[in-house]
């Protein structure tokens, strides 16, 4: 039952050698890669709107001031990550750039940042893309986060259990859609701006407030607020490898494209924002509002609205694409549990999805849905990790002076250093407004990276064999098993407990223990009848306890055992079809394996005894 | 640790012979046995007033209408209760009245009925007993649920886990001084009424809506509302055994004291409430009113308060009194799991105090704690098992006619006819307010209860030796033991797990799960370099999956054998000191384990193998 639900909604199991490769064209790549970094069109100038305009001073007129800067930004930021494409043609992101040139704990900080970054990513852009929709249908907004989270569980997570190969087709035409529906937008705007009689920014979007100290740091939040609009920057040089020949060229002018596309869709967008002096308003978002100003809630809108939701949960989909393959790596480094570096029947990275899925519901719950706080934490992992990529990628040029290095090692050395201001301005502006649980999580997730590491490089040594050590059980087999198995008045289970306990051990030690001595007398005489040659050793327990004085036993023979001899403890146990009868027996078994697991030699069997009833 | 805390929290264990019957005179067991009667005086007439007073007509001046009715009731239930101990000299409530005399389905009915009320009683006293504490500080009203659970878990549970002799021996006092209080109250109430110009009855408490069917139905209400004031008047019944001798004269006595001072305190209490008009108000139990009306908030008025808590606190405890010895003799007919019917280590019913415990706090968290909601449900279990156990009594007396049988008979029809009627009238004017969750629990409890016995008598069955059977294992021992153990490289753990599978088994069959060919033949190669008799059995496994293969390889083998022939898959398991550790590693033998409960004659064994890192 269960299995045929997983098979379709999951489908068949895949072999390995299904494992699917597909070159892909520039422009599929640019669809595929980009629709984070572009669709963070829809939130970034609204981000920055949101704490000016709401800050209770006149301060929307210093817009300019926090966007500029984010152009010149990614205008820098752009040119070093084609540097890292370039010198990483087998892909990787930050983690492996960090680990190959930087040692482990950087890459472990990169792991870590990028961890965070890739679950906000996914809880950002589900929230918006919600949020797109709400702003065309307001009566749904309601029903945010359930529908948040149906998303993310009902099409995301099953999306990506099914595997890389169905979910890369969804992408193409979605993303075209949602840049076309902007530049559509855009050069709208712009014709009606120039053939109408209103200024060209309303008055109102230009008023400043004196500038002062806190001005100033006012509008270094909105920058740092507004920093979200260059998340997914990295995904293209992570995806080197997966780009038609010559890959890394091909990927170059994929990155420049985007960055192109995306500032000309910022300038755009917030060109329009302040020409019709939009305001950030409950339940509509600010890219909604000027779509309805421009074209009026007709066709256009909807279709508009639907596109933006859309590349948004694709973008969220790209976090899907690139947290499973990150952990894999991790896992396989030993700094995460195994599991989360194989692939399941469908060549995915099953756990790694599903982990990332629960995260992200975990994290939805806990802030309701709302956006403005998620995004303020977003941006810190993502520019911490391209820092550390960038400073790996100048040791990289240093250690390989190829051509031009000098110049090489300066882009990814501003780069670094700008994003590096850019992390720290961030934590200031935005400490108090959620980024100190990033400065806690980030530490966090590294130390447990490390005690995972410790554990597992720590058991592998305790399990490994010493080079032409011999196998122990050649050379030195048990030379006794004694089996100790607690006995009442003879029933089915019970003696099908007794006829494995005699296959199996060299003595069999019954045990009955007794809370009162006519009742131990009488079941001595019923077993005697039948197994003259029993003995039964009985156990006198006055406070009516049945586990203690068992544990009790078991250690007084293990303690007069040879070291080469072992000790089986089996516990019948009723078996049953239905669940709930599991609630009308005492889990003896389970507690006593509990109790025992420690003791060295000892090993705790339960023998099921299956009954209809 | 865990231990100390315990042993500090309930005390060291008691052996069996340490069992505790103290015979009580008279004026002990009034106070023991009555708490939970007498104590419903603080909130019987408030239940009646709450439901004429709100209702938006003026129907205050009915009050009367309601209590008398009660109070008649309350004569005709004494009497019958009395004769209820007199043919019980061992003692028992409506379950074993209703078991001896009427047969299976009422007794489990009474029981389910008892169940119910007792988890009851415990809330609404509880919930009452907070309110008494919140009138006097209104300031720790928002704390109220947090307060109740913290009397039921710090307090009721913990004194009844260290059991029943020792909790006895706080009730004497608490009662006197409630009786006490309560008594003194109206005396100097009825000394200001006498010696005031105020009429004897407000004005405005004697006003009446003109009677018409709604009228008529909201009074009905009131009543089943008031009805509240005689629960836990078959305490004394039920505890004949533990009076002094002549045990049933002396219990029938403390019964008749105990209606008496019931009596007394409702209509002196209801007095008072008429003469100050006394109104419901938030978060100021009616009685707390009248206190202050009369004596002012000094000394007296918290001290009163203070009994009154106390006394509602030891009515829930008499809950903890009835309901584990109870769900025991329940458990010991079978329609409840075994263990609830064992005495712990301190000779109390631990499981069933943990149960009657957990109901409760689910119960309060539920309605929040909100009374009215819950003393609504309340009657209908307690009129019910009333009912059953006085129509067991006139069954009683018609096989057993002994002197003067006639009237018993009839004393006892007519209680059972009209706690019956009560328990329609309180079904019909309550049954949207709640009492159709009666309706559905109680049907549902029996229908479990019977299940429980079903599968009880048919595991016995199942279980049983047939008469003269022989014990299988002396005539038909196992034949071939099989060992299956998959191993991979060969680490320290599955080496040991080798060493258990030569001990116990004839024969081992070492198997291999592998992903891809080249690893599968490097492993072969490894352990033929040491064991060179060893063959190993290679399983492919294209989809990556461990456990499905070995589990179709499992059957397999299993298919193959003779039927005297016993399977052991050995699971070799590391074991580490860190509970966290545990999410590093795959729990394959917890899997296996469960997907091979069911298949004849194969157990599974974890062989833990014991790392620090």
């Amino acid at each position: 039952m269960f299995t045929r639900i997983k098979r379709l909604l999951i489908g068949r199991p895949l072999k390995n050698d299904e494992a699917f490769y597909q070159r892909l064209p520039k422009w599929k790549a640019l669809a595929i890669f980009s629709s984070d970094a572009l669709s963070s069109v829809s939130y970034g100038p609204e981000q920055i709107a949101v704490v000016l305009a709401l800050s209770g001073f006149i301060t929307y007129g210093y817009y300019l001031y926090s966007l500029i800067p984010i152009i010149v930004l990614l205008a820098i930021v752009t040119i070093s990550y084609a540097q890292v494409a370039r010198a990483n043609p087998g892909g990787g992101g930050s983690y492996s750039v960090a680990r190959e040139n930087l040692g482990e704990k950087p890459a472990l900080v990169a792991g870590a940042a990028l961890f965070t970054d890739y679950i906000l990513t996914v809880a950002v852009s589900i929230t918006t893309g919600t949020a797109a929709l709400i702003s065309a249908f307001p009566f749904i907004g309601e029903y945010k986060l359930f529908l948040d989270l149906a998303v993310l569980f009902c099409v995301l997570t099953i999306i990506n259990l099914r595997g890389v190969s169905e979910s890369a087709k969804f992408f193409v035409l979605p993303t075209y859609l949602f840049v076309g529906g902007i530049l559509a937008l855009i050069v709208m705007g712009v014709f009606q701006v120039l053939t109408g009689t209103d200024p060209v920014f309303a008055e109102a979007s230009m008023q400043k407030q004196p500038m002062d100290m806190m001005i100033f740091f006012l509008i270094l939040r909105a920058f740092a607020n507004g920093c979200s609009s260059m998340t997914g920057l990295e995904a293209i040089a992570n995806g080197v490898p997966m780009f038609k020949k010559p890959e890394y060229k091909n990927a170059i002018h994929t990155t420049y494209y985007m960055s192109g596309l995306l500032a000309i869709m910022l300038l755009g967008i917030s060109f329009l924002m302040l020409h019709y002096h939009i305001m950030p308003e409950y339940n509509v978002t600010m890219i909604s509002q000027i779509a309805e100003r421009i074209v009026g809630r007709g066709y256009f809108y909807y279709f508009f609205q639907l596109v933006t939701m859309l590349i948004l949960f694709l973008a969220a989909n790209t976090a899907y694409n690139g947290l499973p393959p990150l952990l894999s790596i991790i896992a396989k480094d030993g700094y995460l549990p195994r599991y989360l570096g194989q692939r399941g029947e469908r060549l995915s990275f099953s756990n790694g999805i599903l982990l990332l899925s629960l995260a992200t519901a975990l994290l939805l719950i806990i802030f309701d849905g709302d956006v403005e706080h998620l995004i303020s934490l977003y941006a810190i992992g993502v520019f911490l990790s391209f820092t550390i990529a960038q400073s790996g990628m100048v040791v990289h040029w240093l250690h390989n002076k190829s051509k031009c290095w000098q110049w090489r090692v300066f882009v990814n050395a501003l780069g670094a250093f700008i994003t590096g201001i850019i992390v720290l301005i961030i934590i200031v502006t935005k400490f108090f407004y959620g980024a100190w649980i990033i400065l806690i999580f980030i530490p966090v997730v590294v130390y447990c990276f490390k005690k995972i590491k410790t554990h597992y490089t720590g058991m592998g040594r305790e399990l490994a064999l010493k080079p032409g050590e011999k196998f122990s059980y050649i050379s030195s087999p048990i030379m006794k098993n004694y089996v100790i198995l607690p006995i009442s008045y003879p029933t089915r289970s019970v003696i099908e407990a007794m006829r494995y306990a005699r296959k199996i051990g060299d003595e069999v030690i019954a045990v009955h223990i007794a809370t009162d001595d006519k009742n131990a007398d009488y079941v001595k005489k019923v077993w005697h009848v039948q197994d003259p040659e029993i003995s039964i050793v009985t156990i006198q327990s006055p406070y009516r306890m049945v586990i203690q004085p068992l544990l009790d036993f078991v250690k007084k023979v293990a303690a007069s055992k040879r070291p080469e001899d072992y000790i089986t403890v089996l516990i019948p146990e009723i078996q049953t079809t239905k669940w709930w009868h599991k609630l009308l027996h005492n889990q003896t078994g389970l507690i006593l394996r509990t109790l025992l697991i420690f003791k060295e030699n000892v090993i705790v069997v339960t023998i099921p005894f299956r009954v209809k009833g």
